[in-house]
């Protein structure tokens, strides 16, 4: 498998009806459950790609230009989207579809840091002991 | 758009790490957490393929031949299944990866069937203003 | 103690007012949240009978014949159906009663099967070591 | 109905598995939790006798004089204690059953105090238009 | 550091804004869920207060004056009220704020007691190890 | 009262016990969990100063430097830290106490980005209505 191939296998999806429950007073999704849910795929995404224990190092700056109300249905895809030596960066979009109507719109992007750890807790190559073709 | 195109734009993926507040104290998933993914991804799926009001009529016979231990990523593929006047089924599979290891292997199936209602809250036919070729 | 005395007394009820933060957008009741009370109910009824421990093995089919609106009371009540020789089905139903209205009526029923295991995590009688009158 | 008979007719019970992710790093279930579900349960069997919009106006002491621990299935049942004019006095006690032993014991004990409110949000009599036998 | 410089620097503060997933069917903070709160944060400030093991032994009888809508912002302040020999009581305030308007007011008022345990699981001196000028 | 008084009142705190039901695997606090308390005590700090409705527009670069351990207390604390014309920037910083152990330290820093919105949904001026000295 080549590292492309190994990147798109691990690319990972996580589809959420925005219910009630998860919506503040404007009757939009809080700005803090979007990022609980980026984090949340992007460590999916990037843990399918190395198969080793990943910690949160940072996320970069987010933009949240999109409200998005209550009762849609909202797409979040995490996929690699750099590898360093013992960490990795993924991106992570989410889109915005309108529960009753075609078409589907960007609404936040975001790129998280993840570190690999061995298990002392040191880290450790990304890559090592994957089947990559090089 | 023909409908198996349809059905192919509206399939939905919900992949969860099986993090330990969500299995019992024999460390595994939740039967009923199980079945409450399964109902709501595939409510996604029939939604996206109809953008129609949904409501859960019934679910088949539901077989969990495999526990699903804490600390596994799972991901749950629904499908339309087959379409009737008012109605639809959608299939849901629920496949189950190691962590820290590539694979994967299905654990759960199920099918759910949900009628479309209008305003009224009346079935109302599912391919309705929808636009498919015949 | 008789078998029927033995069920009799782990008869399980669970009450639940439907807040708002347990219904979707159309005000009732997730079809899967009620999977989701059905499993715990059935689980603390079997458990309660044979004192060992359970897991899901399946649930038949279920219908949801009546939508459950927010603002009800529903009384979940599970009771032990027939029992094997490793596995027990127990029965469950839900009521839905008004808030501010005397009566009830059943909204779902459903029927779930779940096998005992020994310390090994292999099956085991279930009536094995219970005190019961034959 | 003579009023007895009411009483018993509302008794409400909620049984629980005491799963981990309601336990603190005691590995026992949080004496706040225990609280919510003491309201909630006297909230229902109070509701039920007199079919009345009620709000919480106070909780007795409460003395938490037993650990429930994980693992545990507990039962939490209420029962109108005594009616005022336009206020009622729910009693609610808390059983302890260990998942694979028989037997229970009562663990925590409270009483709590509803007014009863008509639609103008003001205090009503609790028993008007109820079918009581004097 | 004196006794009154400890529980000064003990005091513990939560705010919480009172979504809508908070809220009964009335729009108004559950009493169960207050009473949740007010058992957390003054746990938090008798833990930090004595830095040892805290189990919950009572709470004394809570009165709930008025209603907290959704919308509202609240803060419970917990401080150390007195100290016995292996138990403390902590009183707890919740306030209550508009969001869009200056001022507050005091709404709910508690008491909680604890007892501190060794490793044994058996009480223990409060003031034990702490450095406390006398 | 002067900019920085008011900007001093508005600093909001909120405390919390890091519970098993909010960790992952490593039994440390989920990052995007963290991310989520960084957004709601930041908006409770703005929404405090201004008094008006606010929504997340950006968090800048958030790094993660220390786990937050299963058992640890955290509080979070945000600050109003420059005000633009519609919208206002609130730093929030997280510091971490082990349960029973005195001292702490800083563990996450962040900043949120807020603009604020008058009934027809369109910026309006922060410091618009508000009593400060000049």
């Amino acid at each position: 498998m080549t590292l492309e191939e190994r990147i798109d296998q691990s690319e990972t999806r996580v589809c959420t009806t925005v219910f009630p429950f998860l919506t503040n007073h404007h009757d939009t999704l809080f700005g803090g459950k979007a990022m609980a849910i980026m984090d949340e795929v992007s460590f999916m995404a990037g843990t399918r790609f190395c198969r080793k224990t990943l910690v949160t190092v940072s996320s970069d700056k987010i933009n949240f230009e999109r409200a998005i109300p209550s009762g849609s249905i909202i797409e979040a895809i995490a996929r690699v989207y750099s590898i360093g030596r013992t960490s990795l960066k993924v991106s992570v979009e989410i889109y915005l579809e309108k529960m009753y109507e075609d078409g589907r719109e960007l609404a936040i992007q975001g790129m998280f840091t993840f570190v690999a750890l061995n298990q002392n807790k040191e880290p450790t190559p990304v890559l090592e002991g994957l089947n990559i073709d090089r």
